[in-house]
């Protein structure tokens, strides 16, 4: 197969360049399916022209009612199919390329969704961390909109956005009562299960990998901590999910 | 196979005696794997004796700590073990009897432990509903168990547990809403798929039935509502795993 895909990125000043959750997600997924694609990096405020562009559907709504369009993106040229959407990319690369590695083995995607919600629910503790942190981390045109943007959404500005003291404290804590959930149900597959379907990485792994990428990316700080919590559960599983890291 | 499995359920006054949801799980669970079985009837009262005697370990702590022991529990006869949970319950059958259809296909038990914690959160509005209902089905000795437990556990007498007027239409939606992602979730293997991994039932599907069948038995008036929701896709479910009801 060609390199027939091309993966819509934003870029940061971080040395693999990529640095959000939300995009590592469909990266591991590219990478995991062994499919070849190449990334186009495109700033926040370029995004929407590129994606009216080539045909992207807007992900949702912005709150004043005007469509978004958002990254991840792929677009396949052997099949035309343009996908937005991190869920939807990777149901697109299971159900396009059956024959590589199946990111949501056989009847898994309803099982799938559900822990998406649920997970993503637990570990939302993380953006207020995250999100400052990111910021730092963007190149000017990408930092000043995210900055507008998120301070919007939020309420605050970015530097009140991260808890400090007793809120810290409150805080923190749900983030780690929240992957020790996901913990525990790794562990329903056994005490030494590496994954969330035991042996082999599935996309909820790549999607928990995601994140906690992004807690060593731009908290390197917190990544210290994050390393040893539920022995040491999330450092293995980015070293286990190491080879599905490269940035093509 | 003979009639290997003695399993513990609570009666009611309801023609098909078995009522309550958790009861119902692994009632489906056991029909669904086609493991003979027989069901001794226990009253509220007669649970903790009864599990002492066949050495099952209570399932969580009562509010002043002691042991708190419950039902469902089976009392595998091949193999002499005792198991109570409707989780544990559905992980044991599987581990045991791997030759009968799996309740969670290979790999799934850790997405499912994900499903239900999700799932029971966006259906917990059940509860002020079906709890009070329920108690009106009881044997008296039942009755009187129940009313006392729930309304310490909740801290209201059962009749002012019912949500009335505005907090019914809030809760009513709720429960509705809770449902409604859950049928996003089967919708995820395509518009037309019955479960939620797709043309075959899994555990997932079990347990929800579970609840509809709750509401079904004792929420009539309800149920006649609830049957039209999501394009009729829970008196469908009710109706798919319908050879799943037998109560032995």
């Amino acid at each position: 197969m060609s390199t027939s895909i091309v993966f819509y990125d934003i870029p940061s000043t971080l040395p693999n360049c990529c640095w959000s959750p939300n995009l590592w997600k469909s990266r591991y997924a590219l990478n995991f399916k062994g499919i070849p694609y190449t990334t186009v990096w495109l700033e926040y405020p370029e995004i929407e022209e590129k994606c009216k562009e080539i045909g992207a559907s807007p992900t949702r709504n912005k709150p004043d009612g005007r469509p978004h369009y958002t990254l991840p993106m792929i677009h396949d040229l052997a099949t035309g199919a343009v996908i937005s959407d991190s869920a939807k990319i990777a149901a697109y690369l299971d159900a396009t390329y059956p024959d590589k590695p199946m990111l949501m083995p056989a009847g898994t995607a309803g099982l799938h969704r559900a822990f998406e919600d649920a997970a993503h629910a637990l570990i939302s503790p993380i953006y207020p961390y995250g999100l400052p942190a990111a910021h730092k981390n963007l190149n000017p045109v990408s930092a000043e909109y995210f900055r507008r943007t998120r301070e919007v959404a939020w309420g605050k500005t970015l530097e009140d956005l991260t808890p400090k003291g007793d809120e810290d404290a409150v805080e923190w804590k749900k983030l780690k009562d929240g992957f020790g959930k996901l913990d525990e149900w790794i562990r329903v597959n056994g005490p030494e299960s590496p994954y969330f379907m035991g042996d082999t990485p599935c996309y909820a792994d790549l999607w928990t990998a995601a994140y906690v990428m992004w807690i060593r990316l731009v908290l390197p700080g917190k990544w210290e901590e994050v390393k040893s919590w539920h022995e040491g559960r999330w450092a293995k599983l980015l070293k286990g999910l190491e080879e599905y890291e490269t940035v093509l």
